[in-house]
């Protein structure tokens, strides 16, 4: 049975018919896009701000335990007190400025990653100075280690009790379209902390700061073994270096369309069901445009040369660290011979009629591990669901006006 | 007086009038995109591969200094053969297979880093299986250091005495366009390299692999300080780490129109010289969408609250490691009022008349270090160059048709 899938986010304004809107046609906004909250980022160095609102009584806890969020329900982030991570986290983990936390640094002892997500200003709550107010957010790793060990089982413990869980596996599609957004904040943040304890520059460890949104390279060890010395220099103190500040891999994904504007380029991974078929995709290389990268990524993996792209949306995703970035590219006249020998990522990759495609966008979508719906007949194309970018982008191509000569995007 | 400015790539098959570029205008190619290389990502592991590149006759060699490269004139980079650098690598760099070179490692040898750039398909030269041909083109770092410091300081003596240099400063601006996108991708990966020594998962030593487009933290070091041992476990050696490859960081930049359309928002810094303003910029944040981060950014630096986002065309900068990503934005009705006081990043943002602009971008670009053309008047609006993706919206908006009705992307 396919899962329900949640709602994709409502587009930013959609009240609004401005000059762009008549223009490209109404904003697509992708699932994980979306985020309820104001990140107010400028505040996230003022520990005067984090200290009130992670003391105040709206503040709200995203937990994960290795990665995998606590869950209300499958559409619903469970939302802990400070009273519930204050075992964890100690009465006020931002009672002092950055500056002395970075001075008294001791690569010793585990302080558990807790990254500020923003304010949901829709929500009551608190207010900061004239212009910052709303329910702030917070993300915590509770995994059990360390110096948490015992604090962390007994919090496990009793969320479990109240029939809480975990969720279990990589992809959580069922969350409802604001929660997938503040849970894909939360993810990459733990999950780029998690993968840089040490610096790239240097080999030495490095310390969360910025609530969780940037690394620094301490000058000073507290820990006995280094206490005595300083340590070596470091780049990446010195100016602004990209390793302190977390990464986002920007990837691209595209729908190919045959010259004559009639057919579309599908191709699959032998891992992938029978009859699933969907978009090109692939990394964007260093110094390379999205344009550029469209192309090169498309003629390496399916022979296709194509000539003009167009960015269509763009979509987070979380696993770990991807932006997507979702384009439309027309082939070349005498460019679309299918070759699939230059990278041989992909098993097959072949083209097909728009009508096809648009009855397998009816009957046949589903998430990877799912059955497709009630009315796919067993041979039929099967294609990504509509939380994917590969679905909004075939769907532009075919149902969106691309080929009918409507606006597109 | 002002530099020459380049002319921009031409965009990637301009003859080709597709259903694409009816609906959506012609490709904006920006400056450090439209390279004229296949990369062929997917030979770069293949050793065989690479050392019948290095040793072909016309294989080219962009020789870096300290990240500087070596130009022939302003306008064009000096191509290196073999037997110039045949001292600093050695007879052949590929001579055994990566598995070999990782298994061998040893952290206290220093090898110079050395990039397979791509092959360049228009002009004659090397041909590797049936589908891949054209003159190979590599970056290597030359800077005197460690083992290759004599052999490293001969060859600059040598070049500079043939009356070459390393080119000074930061932004090379004079390149022509193609050699602009060489020069890109090649500063990037000696620059990610160059800042990647240690595994930020473990801490220990790196080494490059896949022709300098991937680090690997290798299982053994044979230095003898370590030989007795394995090092320890790390997760970039199982499944596939983001660490491993290239970061390219995703920036958005974009020009805002009032929600009347009829005029543009432009901001400035408090380090650029007098009468300069540009269009907003900032980085995109872990799960955001380019959308997203576009209101988001806009509304930090200038209080400005954008509706629809449409993205408009993309540029690699390699300073050091960003994608731009140009968006323009229109204010939603009641939302234009500028305020500076949230991220305090700008000295001024205001509204300018459509008009003012034309006539700006008419005589009023130069590079940031340059006077304005010979008709600027003293007091009038001063923009980016042409080689700027700002200058390129800013035009979009203003003289591409965004105000007069006519399709803008
Ligand atoms: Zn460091
Ligand atoms: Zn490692």
């Amino acid at each position: 049975m396919p899962l329900p899938q949640p709602e994709l986010p409502e587009p930013a304004h959609p009240e609004i018919d401005s000059m762009l809107s008549r223009k490209f046609g109404k904003e697509v906004a992708n699932y994980f896009s979306g985020s309820p909250l104001n990140r107010v980022s400028f505040l996230r160095p003022d520990h005067a701000f984090l200290s009130l609102a992670l003391k105040h009584p709206s503040a709200s806890f995203v937990l994960f335990n290795k990665l995998e969020p606590l869950l209300a329900s499958p559409s619903e982030l469970f939302l802990a007190k400070f009273s519930d991570v204050q075992p964890i986290l100690g009465d006020d983990p931002f009672a002092t400025s950055e500056e002395e936390l970075i001075a008294q640094y001791n690569s010793t002892s585990y302080i558990p990653q807790l990254v500020f997500l923003g304010l949901d200003e829709k929500k009551e709550g608190f207010q900061y100075k004239e212009h910052y107010k709303g329910q702030p957010y917070f993300a915590l790793d509770v995994t059990p280690k360390l110096s948490v060990t015992e604090a962390a089982e007994k919090l496990i413990k009793d969320v479990e009790g109240r029939g809480l869980t975990f969720s279990k596996g990589r992809v959580h599609m069922s969350l409802a379209a604001q929660e997938a957004a503040i849970y894909a904040e939360a993810r990459h943040l733990l999950d780029w902390n998690s993968r840089n304890p040490f610096c790239g520059q240097c080999g030495h460890p490095t310390m969360s700061v910025n609530a969780g949104f940037k690394r620094t390279c301490p000058p000073k060890d507290s820990a006995p073994a280094f206490a005595s010395s300083d340590r070596p220099a470091c780049a990446t103190r010195t100016g602004i270096s990209n390793l302190s500040f977390p990464r986002t891999d920007p990837t691209v994904i595209m729908a190919v369309v045959s010259a004559d504007g009639k057919r579309i380029l599908l191709g699959r991974n032998k891992r992938w069901p029978p009859h699933w078929m969907s978009t090109l995709a692939g990394f964007l290389e260093p110094a390379e445009s999205v344009e550029e990268a469209v192309r090169r990524e498309v003629w390496e993996e399916s022979g296709i040369h194509l000539g003009r792209v167009v960015i269509h949306s763009t979509q987070p995703w979380p696993y770990p660290a991807n932006l997507m970035i979702g384009a439309i590219g027309q082939a070349i006249p005498g460019g679309e011979t299918v070759h699939l020998g230059h990278d041989a990522e992909l098993e097959d990759a072949k083209w097909f009629e728009a009508e096809e495609v648009r009855e397998a966008l009816r009957v046949g979508t589903s998430g990877l591990g799912e059955d497709a719906g009630p009315e796919y007949k067993e041979g039929g194309l099967r294609l990504p669901p509509k939380t994917a970018i590969a679905h909004q982008l075939i769907s532009a191509v075919v149902n969106g006006g691309f080929l009918s000569g409507a606006p597109m995007i």
